[in-house]
């Protein structure tokens, strides 16, 4: 058959009334080409910190990695081993006995093209489609029969050093890209860029796994902050004297914030007394069952305080059951699309935290949620109160189109738009980056041009706020002036 | 006064903006005449088993066996004896005494007409309109007023052959249709039509009422099943046996599910010692409280192992109290409007049977819930990973313009289409059939053409995917494949 | 710069698609000039009582009582003492240390103005602007710049006795303005109407403080019942007298209902044993932790047999945890903007008190949720059963342009239009009253015409249930006739 042509609507994520659509397209003209801001992402530093680096065959650019694009493989009965990826060397699962792990990436491409409808609808498939025909200029419809040609295309565009990862940071117009880094991470691929001058990739400290008083790395999670820091932690407060130190070397290389995910956001103050008794327990080996929720809840408010000393933005994403298939995380490790939300409740949860810190001028947390029924029940009123509380962008399955209607639908008239914290791309998939704020910024138009032909907002108005949620919200969010970052 | 004409849009249900509009009445004038296929209902097979089986008086039709009518009457104060339904022999209860039972079916559709405009913007009154107008010609508006004139129409038209149940199977060129039965029906009804050659109808598996161990029935339950098994139950193992044994006669009358209906979507898996203490107490009559609930959780995911050897799909239904409305029940039974949703957990509760066999390809269950906030929280992430999961459509209260239309819109970007179950119409109300499966083809079309016009998906994805929506996904849900049921 | 026009579109709040904007203004129109019929609000009747009472300031107008107005500017980071309120007397706090209250009504104004553009988006700014240019001639935007014009013109309006509060009662075409009183309410103000024949205000009983038992001021509180009783309350008998008899003071002068705030639903039948006990123990301030919850929840029911008894109609608004904030709480006092939303659950914990009395001709409850979730989930079906139960109109947060387009999307097609209680406007704030009715007459004409244009709704069925919305519904929930009040 004719090769099926492969466009995009200049208008998509518009509503097709033609007054708000005239609105939309007017208000998306102005912030289109605006830089992007990156204030929360996971790209790996080493992409950019190696000038030599490259994004690999387009298995590995787009499928491999993606936990997005695994799970709907997945769901469909396909194998991780025939996409490509590894099991663990622990491995010795029955099920997977048999299937032998993919090594020909034309041919992962080509089951992955098989499966291409399954995405339609998806955002996903949206900023697959976007980065495929603007960014790659692919020009056929992905299918099964195409999916060789496309490949060749691909791979000789990958090939170019135009599609080196420096060359597309330039051209993606990154004004700023932050990374999220373990506590215990030594940094050297960010003191690599900022000794380049490249400072506008910067680290976030994520110290989770130094949490997990349970799990059986944290013993080695300790004795890597021991090294990390130069500190050695033998007690709880030679452990908070570590993580200070931390968070110091972070801010050393330009973090805006520290980054924390809890399937609870349950806070608690314990005294010093029960916290350093049960941090010996956890170094003794002893922790108790409860200890580790306990002492999660306590050092979210320790972050807090930590926060208002140091500057740091906090960031908290809560609600997500990690691994909820165990066996694919014991054969494939974490991230590989089996983390499934659960129901969260913020408003007693976080009420320890927010009584300690909600009205301190200097504390500034932006709460993530997968569960959309806390946005107008306790999210949007926590935000419209306290000082230091923001709303993060819609979060992970929730960042698409309607995703973002739903979010505005539901947050803005009790938070208000200056409460929010515009967007982020929350993505491993660099060269997917352009592609998702593409989405938010037409979304946000077009949710705007809904308020103007609804009398709801001045042109004016919106023309302003058009630019706030593109770049705007997010650089006050982040504590970053527009006048640089 | 006039008679006020009544007439259905031929654009009802459809976006008014035109050209959303144009492309809606395009899909669904490529779907509309599509055969209908039912996989889950609750009509009585007899009804099409007797070929002398006629649809009754048009009461008997429309307002006494129908709990969504009886719901909406009685929330206006209407006794239910008002409307012809008896007490039970036991029925002590004061506060019925003095309202005698309506006779005169003519009396009943009085005060049904008298309270139709309660029906405005409800699905009840969307069906009961398609079906009056297009199914039976009433011409005039149903009000107090023209009562009589409709009943009069309506009685000539059901005393007419051609309004026999079987004539109208053909005339609504079902495909297939679903019962759902009890585990302890002889399945007399069904054997007759097999005998016959009516393979169309099919019988579905449940067995709820074997797994309610503290209810006063449990020991008759348990008698039933071993007379229709000829499987003595004595112990647990029996039990099992006898279960299995009555999937196998179900599945050889052509049965394609089996359906689960439970408070809650909690599964554990017991130890076969716990299993066989717990259900030898039950049989001793000494079940203690929180055996039931334990039991059933574990038989949750015992059924999902016998899903996997015979092949039937598992259906579960989660999150209805039944009964809410004490004094109703006791007065007359089961099923008559008062049963009220419940918050439902789905991501812990269903851990432990996905990973037993959420990744097993001989595996298959549909996910129905009342919880619309599990959609896009919990719902939409399983069915995206999982390869057995799929979601069930919009639900009982959410068989609705609006309930589509947020499925739509929470369901489809994570979970994607293909992880969905297409439409049932789950309904004992066989003359509404037609109306319900439009209102799903309706809708469905005006949402992928909205899909269109935002420039999502492109028109030959939406005309398959309009295909998909109206019968592609049901009979792939249910395993009967394109080719013939 | 020159001053910028400030106008409200005729259209506003309706969908901009023309067919269907056709029919919003046509609805709108008949309904528009309706007068206003307000059940449920928090004006204070001295306002009414007193003919010489005046608005105050614009900033005692508009900013310093209303916690819509306080929340959002403490978001911002402005601290109360900056609003004018001041800290009570007991405040020892030491954030507040060096802050003064401000005294000059301009400033806080200008303050006011200055954060302005927060209020985009929102229903508060939407009230506001409505209030400032139709109520108050208002012609250029407030902003920081014009914020000193804008005072002096407001200044000049409220001098005069055209904008009295009686002058702007008459004005608004008020039929009905029910207060919420306290149960031990001496209820001077509404006597001293009533003796003036100004009987269109009414007392709402509300006893939630004699229901804490284990609050320090609840001793005070019983003691304010026995005096105004005229009962002395010695025991859980006395008690109840006392209640009953202050119910008869309430219904003497023209009270419609009783409205109860709970954090949650919970109800559930003591013994009048167990029910004696647990006063007895709390007059001696021997209160247990749970005694206080087990007795609103046994309160809950009794109160419901009183609505049996003496027919006024029972609210209950659950759901909000008040004072999240404890700092503020304990510096301003209550109802300053810090009370946040909780899940809310119905199902099960409505089910004692509406197998008692739900279905019980006499009784009428309206439930309003900060919940959301629980619309389609809990409130509607349970509505659509109970002859009892309506659903009161979206409350607080919820009473929004996008609150009420999520309400009639999620509540009418399960619950009916017949089984919800219009819209109430439940405001402290007297001048926003026409604003707040228009808003939602402006939402539910756009809801109806998106039926009608979609084939759901014939044209003269949504002229009718357009003043149902309007005022029909709920003088219908409160049982005040058509007729007159």
């Amino acid at each position: 058959m004719a090769p099926l042509p492969w466009t995009l609507s200049p208008d998509r994520c518009f509503d097709s009334e033609p007054s708000r659509r005239a609105v939309a397209r007017e208000l998306y003209g102005q912030v289109r080409d605006l830089p992007l801001f990156c204030p929360h992402g996971h790209v790996s530093p080493h992409l950019l910190a190696d000038p030599a680096a490259r994004l690999g065959s387009p298995a590995e650019l787009f499928i491999m990695p993606d936990h997005y694009v695994l799970r709907m493989l997945v769901s469909q009965g396909l194998a991780l081993e025939q996409l490509g990826l590894p099991t663990r060397p622990s491995d010795q699962h029955p099920h997977g006995a048999g299937v032998p792990v993919e090594t020909d990436h034309r041919r992962i491409w080509q089951r992955f093209a098989d499966h291409f409808h399954c995405f339609r609808g998806t955002p996903t498939g949206l900023w697959l489609q976007a980065e495929l025909v603007e960014l790659f200029g692919v020009t056929e419809r992905l299918s099964a029969e195409s999916a060789g040609r496309i490949y060749d295309h691909l791979e000789a565009r990958l090939a170019d050093p135009t599609f080196a990862p420096r060359a597309l940071f330039k051209r993606f117009r990154i004004e700023l890209l932050a990374t999220t880094d373990a506590a215990t991470d030594t940094l050297a691929a960010h003191r690599a860029l900022h000794a380049e001058g490249l400072t506008t990739v910067r680290p976030t400290f994520r110290p989770d796994a130094l949490l997990a008083l349970d799990a059986p790395d944290w013993p080695d999670q300790i004795a890597r902050l021991s090294a990390v820091a130069g500190v050695e932690v033998v007690d709880y407060h030679s452990y908070i004297v570590a993580l200070e130190q931390r968070r110091a070397a972070f801010k050393a290389l330009g973090a805006l914030a520290t980054d924390h995910g809890v399937v609870s956001p349950y806070s608690a103050r314990l005294s010093e007394r029960e916290a350093e008794a049960i941090f010996t327990r956890a170094l003794r080996g002893q922790a108790r069952a409860a200890d580790s929720a306990r002492f999660t809840a306590h050092m979210l408010i320790e972050y807090a305080r930590m926060s208002c000393e140091d500057g740091l933005v906090m960031q908290l994403h809560a609600g997500s059951l990690r691994n909820h298939h165990q066996a694919l995380a014991a054969r494939f490790g974490p991230d590989r699309g089996a983390d499934i939300p659960l129901r969260t409740e913020w408003t007693r949860n976080l009420r320890p935290l927010l009584n300690a810190y909600g009205a301190d001028p200097r504390f500034r947390i932006i709460l993530f949620t997968l569960d959309e029924s806390s946005y107008s029940r306790e999210l949007a009123p926590l935000a419209g109160y306290y000082p230091a509380v923001l709303i993060g962008p819609p979060w992970w399955f929730h960042d698409s189109v309607n995703g973002m209607r739903r979010y505005f639908d539901q947050v803005i008239e009790t938070a208000g738009i200056y409460n929010t914290a515009g967007f982020n791309d929350d993505t491993r998939a660099f060269a997917s980056i352009p592609a998702r704020h593409d989405v938010w910024r037409r979304v946000s138009c077009d949710w705007l041009a809904g308020q103007v032909v609804q009398g709801l907002l001045a042109e004016d108005e919106a023309v302003d706020l058009a630019h706030q949620l593109a770049i705007g919200l997010a650089k006050r969010a982040y504590r970053v002036e527009a006048g640089g970052a």
